[in-house]
């Protein structure tokens, strides 16, 4: 199968859904001018299709393995990680002053976007450092920073997350890894996590982990939580990986799918760490990194989502079967076009919302704004949860496109369900991000989605002219959702946790309504088709998940007991 | 994990909704008193717990595999497979003249889905021979049948069907492997077939290939297909197996799951078959062989989502974390009960509709019902799609409840889905029997479908006094089917295809609701509260898959080349 970076559905978002104009037009990103952002599209695309793609199906093969305590990764992973590197892709919004291009998060999104439906197991391994790098930019020292950031940006070095523990999974703040002062401003980090997606390689010459652990006397549960950067190779005094730092891979997870990314249990013993941001201060520099990996995930969801739409398409378009019309392929049957559209409406729709969250980081960044930074932390968990749903769902129908051939592990359609589907579970599980959502994501009363909710209502009657019943639907589901809004935020927590899936869900099909109808207005007849489609078949789903939100009760009357016997 | 068959859920519906006593009380069915199907029930559920559930992991582990052209089934599949024949498990419906027990079809069901929680892999192999059986006692000569039917019926010999070959998937006219007549009523059979559950084994003495072949000068296109029993050892004199026929298995596939069943790839080459039935009634025959079939692999999707609820719901009591309430397992966090309850609520809806199938069919073979044959007709591809739909859609939520963990192999969370994501293909595509549903199973103008509509509709009115709120929901999403069947059944075929698959979702939620209505009004305080959540959450669904039925328009506007693009 051959990938084809969607550039033209990018740019089309870009410009049309997620003001890439208005991004351009401050000061700080003022070099995204119309010609970079398509300089910067075209030349990763290129990469991608040519050198990313051909290594997915050969990561499954060849899975990533440990020999003798050392990682081993699938053949021309190598390549791929120096190519992602040379290309500037790891740090596109890093800080120019350590080698990152500065550029907005709409184009860190855009491209791993692309990445991601390349190859997403070795997509991982620059995700896991812009996550760090972040971190390190907005927590740690400027001794610290001057010493990794660059080795990080230029992807001589990779760096890691370490949150879990086998008895501390979602519930972070049960964590036991200890973190003993030595005197000398190091720490001494003991103990072992699990999870550790890309915990080794052996083509970053240092690997780079960013773990949460305990100070002695730390208080308990979450504020009592410290992050350290402990290095693989301790630096020496120029900066070059020196001596083995004391932490090994203890062993790699058998996986459902990311066959080609080590995923490692971590073992540390002693090793040698430097604390990042202050004392107990661990879950604000995490939430640092983790926000950057949510918004990351959820394009990693539509990624796949797109490299499996494209996989379906061309073996609907190829496959000849029964007395289909036209062609003869299989592509002309009413269920079958019925399949690609959702799979490609729904895409669409997840795009838009990761890139509007894009945006709205980058005009916080740019301009402070609170209201933009209310906006991106209300569409991070929607983002995720709905991008890695979507992943999930298109490589779930790509796969009953395929037919019998779904099945059979050559054909490539299976791998995209298997790799996609633990997006939906690590960086915070989607339920978690539904709780976010509906939890500290609404403690301004729903302020953020109100804004939101308006927003969707003018560009509703702003295209009540070019497209009046789609305007009116996406009108009147942005009306609903209004309303199971105000319901919502007037609930107690545990009524809210109750319904915070179905919840999210319907906003994200609300949010899709709105990119879809700008597609309407602003794109060519196919976009409108395919908005008709999406407007008059698939946002009516809001309707039947908000009327299950004012049905809390029933959820919470249930009891644990007899659903688990 | 252990799994434990539904005993007492499979009694709750045998009784309360799918009309065990109705079918007990015909003449043909007069043994199923209460105590046989007690004793039944207990019996197979035993065998499935002890014997059949430890296989199920091993057959993943240890897939069965082709060695110098002999397939290898997994360890324990051969003691698996003697238990379920010594049980009588595999002719449970099958005509005691031949050894089976002549019981109802509710009863093959019950079992079905028992042996298919346990162990899908396995239960593959004698779903397949009941599909043959049923096949020859229905079209086979009274020789073919006196050779044949009592070895099958026993599981000395194993039984396949061939259908699909590489050109002819989901469209079985295009088939071109040929029967030559040999003139001694033999016929030479040669083409290579694909697709071929339990192609081979080695724990029985036979394998006979039910085979779709053409003879010489047929017409083209299914009307032109003639089946053929082809055993793999020439039966002798004495009918035991002798020389051995010129078919071979050429390789197995490398499939997403159901390691220990091996699919094979099917060489014949002037093997040695008979006709069965008429020349060129092939169709018939094969017809007979898939609905039974249908209903079988949609009993698979049910044992599966079965056994996926039980080890999720293990998983979510044991598993400590964060500030969940009561024990301070995770079932106790709202949106952890949501996601059990979903699986258990959607589970018994797709059981019920699968034993209100099988309680049709027994009805039609007791008393020559024209209007239960058509009912049987109309359940018969909601049973397959809703079964196997549910079957994925709770392996998929089981792995969402394990977290990380349902990522990892080790659990056995997500075997769950690799193993019953091809029950949507096989026997049919979920696409295919939409289409039947709204095409063929609706030549009546609608009638089996309003028929039933008014019974869901006279089930709420009974239940108003007991269960007011639930009965007006029900009664209410039955009249909107019922509008929605109308509409459908004006419209012209291409329309219909067109918006098929969500047809018959909302066709199959408004029966789940009709089930779990019964379920409140008979059952006890926990069966009420699952019929409140199901009825108050997920039976709004229906609602806006019914809208989109509306909609065909916007699906056949799309234009195929703009999806394949």
């Amino acid at each position: 199968m051959t990938y084809a970076a969607p550039v033209s559905e990018l740019r089309f978002l870009l410009e049309h859904v997620a003001g890439l104009d208005r991004v351009a037009g401050t000061e700080r990103f003022a070099e995204a001018t119309p010609d970079m952002v398509d300089a910067i599209l075209t030349e990763a695309a290129r990469m991608c299709d040519e050198v990313l793609a051909p290594l997915n199906r050969k990561g499954d093969a060849d899975p990533a393995r440990l020999e003798n305590g050392v990682v081993r990764t699938p053949e021309g992973f190598g390549d791929g990680w120096r190519a992602i590197s040379e290309g500037g892709w790891i740090g596109i919004s890093a800080s120019p002053e350590h080698g990152g291009l500065g550029l907005p998060m709409l184009l860190t999104t855009a491209v791993n976007d692309m990445m991601s439906g390349a190859c997403l197991a070795l997509q991982l391994a620059p995700l896991m450092s812009q996550g760090q790098i972040e971190a390190l930019e907005a927590h740690a020292s400027d001794e610290i920073k001057a010493l990794y950031l660059p080795k990080l940006v230029s992807g001589e070095w990779s760096g890691t997350m370490n949150l879990t523990e086998p008895q501390a999974g979602s519930d972070v703040g049960a964590l036991r890894t200890r973190a003993e002062p030595r005197g000398d401003g190091t720490y001494a980090v003991t103990g072992q996590k699990i999870y550790i997606t890309w915990g080794d390689t052996d083509f970053a010459e240092n690997v780079c982990h960013l773990v949460l652990a305990r100070l002695p006397g730390a208080p308990e549960g979450t504020k009592g939580i410290s992050l350290f950067v402990v290095p693989k190779y301790l630096p020496d005094a120029e900066g070059r990986p020196g001596e083995r730092n004391t932490l090994k891979v203890v062993s790699l997870e058998h996986k459902l799918g990311l066959h080609g990314s080590p995923t490692a249990v971590m073992e540390y013993e002693g090793a040698t760490g430097w604390l990042v941001g202050r004392e107990n201060g661990g879950m604000a520099a995490m939430f640092t990194m983790m926000n950057n990996a949510r918004l990351g995930v959820g394009t990693q969801g539509i990624g796949v989502a797109e490299a499996a739409f494209q996989q379906a398409a061309a073996w609907a378009r190829d496959r000849k079967q029964g007395k289909a019309a036209g062609t003869g392929a299989i592509v002309e049957h009413a269920d079958v076009k019925r399949m690609l559209a959702t799979m490609r409406a729904e895409t669409f729709a997840a795009r838009a919302i990761a890139l509007m969250c894009a945006g709205a980081i980058d005009m916080e960044t740019a301009t402070g704004s609170a209201a933009q930074a209310a906006r991106a932390a209300l569409l991070t968990p929607i983002a995720k949860a709905f991008g890695t749903e979507t992943g999930i769902a298109a490589a779930d129908t790509g796969i009953q496109v395929h037919g019998g051939m779904g099945f059979v592990e050559e054909t490539g359609a299976a791998q995209f369900l298997r790799d996609v589907r633990v997006t939906a579970i690590y960086e915070g599980t989607n339920g978690i991000q539904a709780m976010d959502l509906v939890g500290r994501k609404m403690k301004d009363g729903g302020e953020a989605a109100f804004a939101l909710t308006d927003e969707i209502c003018e560009g509703a009657e702003a295209a009540k002219s070019s497209a009046p019943d789609l305007a009116h639907a996406v009108y009147e589901a942005a009306e609903t959702l209004r309303e199971a809004t105000e319901a919502l935020v007037a609930a107690d927590l545990e009524a809210r946790f109750a319904v915070a899936v179905p919840y999210l869900r319907a906003f994200a099909l609300v949010l899709g309504g709105h990119a879809h109808l700008a597609a309407a207005v602003h794109g060519d007849a196919a976009r409108l088709r395919l908005a008709e489609f999406y407007i008059r078949t698939i946002l009516p789903e809001h309707a039947s998940l908000l009327a299950g939100v004012s049905e809390g009760a029933a959820v919470l009357a249930l009891e644990a007991g007899e659903l688990a016997a």
